[in-house]
């Protein structure tokens, strides 16, 4: 790929605790990766083709660290439960339908044209049960351009009235899947997905672990979520200490890199196995909230030091707008401030679990450092024209605030502009 | 105006407690309100023109029930702040600012639009303290089509380093606008707004007070927003038992028609008053988790037979989008319920919020019953197309869980088509 030189203004995190922001700053990409960023023409660069994108802002790709594909169809709908009767009235029949090919095909379409519209260009999945479905859902996503882990999920287990799959069905078909997109393309790429704990059979999750030891995939899966759910996996599992300990023991919480959606319900214990073993905890507000889980505590994690990154959760959650999650998220922790006296989180905060803390979970994903990898949106907030000079900064909370998709208007994907995944 | 007949799925709430669906139905309307909903062609409107919205939406218009006009241009921005740091920083300035007229008629034009945009048919506002902008604001909105309630806000005591107004001026001014608009059209009407009582003089709020006692004018202000500023007014008003109590004594808690917005930290005592007095809370929980207030016991003001509806309070809120704050609404009430152990809020208790019970401020406005007036919103959910047969109540959760503004596809106000208002 020849050596690009993009200018905008420039918005990322480093760190957490500040914007980096660049106006009418330039950023050198060669061979899809960021080479330098810098506030004025660097002269080094003048050979490079330079696309100007004027007084547009130029944002990193979005990361959505914890959605469920073929729950798609279910976003908006069913909030009158909480977890568990969820699952079983609305969640597995949805799940389950999945492997429908043909009915696949076009809500996976849809899905990817969602998440293309909301600048998420990186997503870890939990894809249907079904391996044939799983195979097609990975397919398309190769032919969208966008990036993702994903898996098939693994469930033997009788959870509720639904069937399900045999053990050994289930290692094989991750085996095969694992074996196929092992090349195929740096965007896509198999993981392994023990649905959740209470929906695998001891033996299979502790096969899933020697198959993360053996290939190295990475495991993603859910941890205290709910109160039900926990007092379910303490049930089932009564000699592991705490339900990370259930993972832990199975070789499935950060032997290999790992995303455990939710941890709320934590113990002191579990924070503590988390950010040593380096999980990554998906932070996943709107779901929690909808489905009346309960909240992470933010602001604790981040102090703790324990990895973050932002997830929708969809059906869980509502929306792949990850604006409304970011605020979602923000609005959530000043919650936390007025009933548990934790202090709020910033902008800059969630700006970062949504972009380089979520976007790290692929390697260098989610800034504009040099070395990473040029995920990018392009974003004109024209439209939100308020009759006043703004700073770089306001521009960016005022994006956050009361953007929307329409205000994105071009999204790179390792340095590749993406255009709308139409057909699928 | 002729009768007329529309036909669409019809979505409305006679109570808080279920919606009303009558999918493919009819509502006749002769002179702007409705004069009969029909689940089958009704014969003896058989004369009047029939539109026909095939598989639309049909909802009641939105009521938001508490905006500052003047802070349009700040909303997203400032959130790092609690409330009274964040009116001497972010507010005032803005709210000064549109004294300039050129510029007001700007940001009115823009937030008249994105009010229209978002089917908020109905507005209780807050205009700026100057008054000829004031005047500018109502003469917009008369020529927007749009309906309200709308003063200046009254503040003649030194609440920051700002200057204020006199206490002669301030009651001036309300007096000429009363008179001006007093029959100038049923859709936009004068209505008292002190400011809130620490920005205004004892001897103001007792004469405003007497004021709406002589002409009948409503009244509204804010009431126990913020901790800090509840400390505020028991300094400045300490021989008044409650917050609200400071308003009743002179004459503006009830004796007219009253909106009080946020009562977030009400004692038992204020709550009876707002029940008694038929005063209405505007719940605005955007803005009340942007600034860090807390959040209205929101469960509780219903059951208890408090008068409710939902605030956008712009520009501590962050968004015109009344469904986006109905999803909020019901979001906080379940985070009150993990923390506080109350019951949640309904899909139709926070729909009825966002129609009837906001919008029987205005009369009868906010459904579809004989006699209200035909404000209606016409709703193409086509955009959310899920693969999946789906009721008439799951494309309504649909809707308000992912719809927006672009599935608003026509929005009528008192029987009237009103297009957007482009040229203000």
């Amino acid at each position: 790929m020849a050596l690009k030189l993009y200018r905008g203004n420039l918005v990322f995190t480093v760190s957490k605790d500040a914007f980096t922001l660049v106006p009418g700053g330039y950023v050198a990409v060669e061979d899809g990766r960021v080479a330098e960023v810098a506030p004025i023409f660097p002269e080094k660069y003048r050979a490079a083709e330079l696309i100007d994108f004027g007084d547009r802002l130029l944002l990193p790709g979005f990361t959505d660290l914890h959605l469920h594909a073929a729950q798609y169809p279910n976003m908006g709908l069913g909030y009158d439960c909480e977890l568990l009767p969820w699952i079983e009235k609305y969640t597995y029949p949805v799940e389950n339908r999945a492997a429908n090919l043909d009915y696949a095909r076009k809500i996976y379409g849809a899905l990817l044209r969602d998440l293309w519209k909301n600048g998420v260009t990186r997503a870890v999945v939990m894809g249907p049960a079904d391996a044939a479905s799983c195979d097609l859902l990975m397919e398309l996503y190769l032919k969208s351009g966008l990036s993702c882990y994903c898996g098939k999920r693994h469930a033997d287990h009788p959870f509720n009235k639904f069937p399900c799959e045999s053990t050994a069905d289930s290692l094989e078909a991750a085996r095969a899947l694992l074996e196929k997109y092992r090349d195929r393309s740096p965007l896509v790429k198999y993981m392994l997905n023990p649905g959740f704990a209470p929906g695998c059979s001891n033996e299979l999750l502790c096969a899933v672990g020697r198959l993360a030891a053996e290939t190295g995939a990475p495991v993603h899966s859910h941890l205290d979520e709910n109160r039900s759910e926990v007092a379910l996996v303490k049930q089932r599992f009564p000699r592991d200490e705490t339900y990370a300990d259930v993972y832990l023991r199975r070789g499935l919480f950060g032997q290999t890199p790992t995303v455990m959606a939710h941890c709320i319900h934590t113990t002191d214990r579990e924070r503590s196995l988390l950010r040593r073993h380096g999980v990554y905890a998906a932070h996943c507000i709107h779901s929690n909230l909808d489905l009346q889980s309960g909240v992470m505590p933010l602001r604790r994690y981040l102090d703790e030091g324990i990895r973050v990154g932002l997830g929708s959760d969809i059906a869980g959650g509502h929306t792949l707008n990850m604006l409304d999650t970011m605020r979602a998220a923000v609005a959530a922790a000043k919650m936390r401030s007025v009933y548990c006296g934790e202090a709020p989180v910033t902008l800059s905060e969630v700006f970062y679990l949504a972009t380089k803390g979520g976007g790290s979970f692929f390697g260098k994903v989610g800034s504009f450092e040099p070395g990473y990898e040029f995920d990018c949106l392009v974003v004109d907030d024209a439209s939100l024209e308020d009759f006043t000079e703004r700073t770089l900064l306001e521009r960016v909370e005022r994006f956050v605030y009361r953007g929307d998709d329409r205000n994105i208007v071009r999204r790179f994907v390792s340095g590749r502009d993406v255009p709308e995944p139409r057909d699928l």
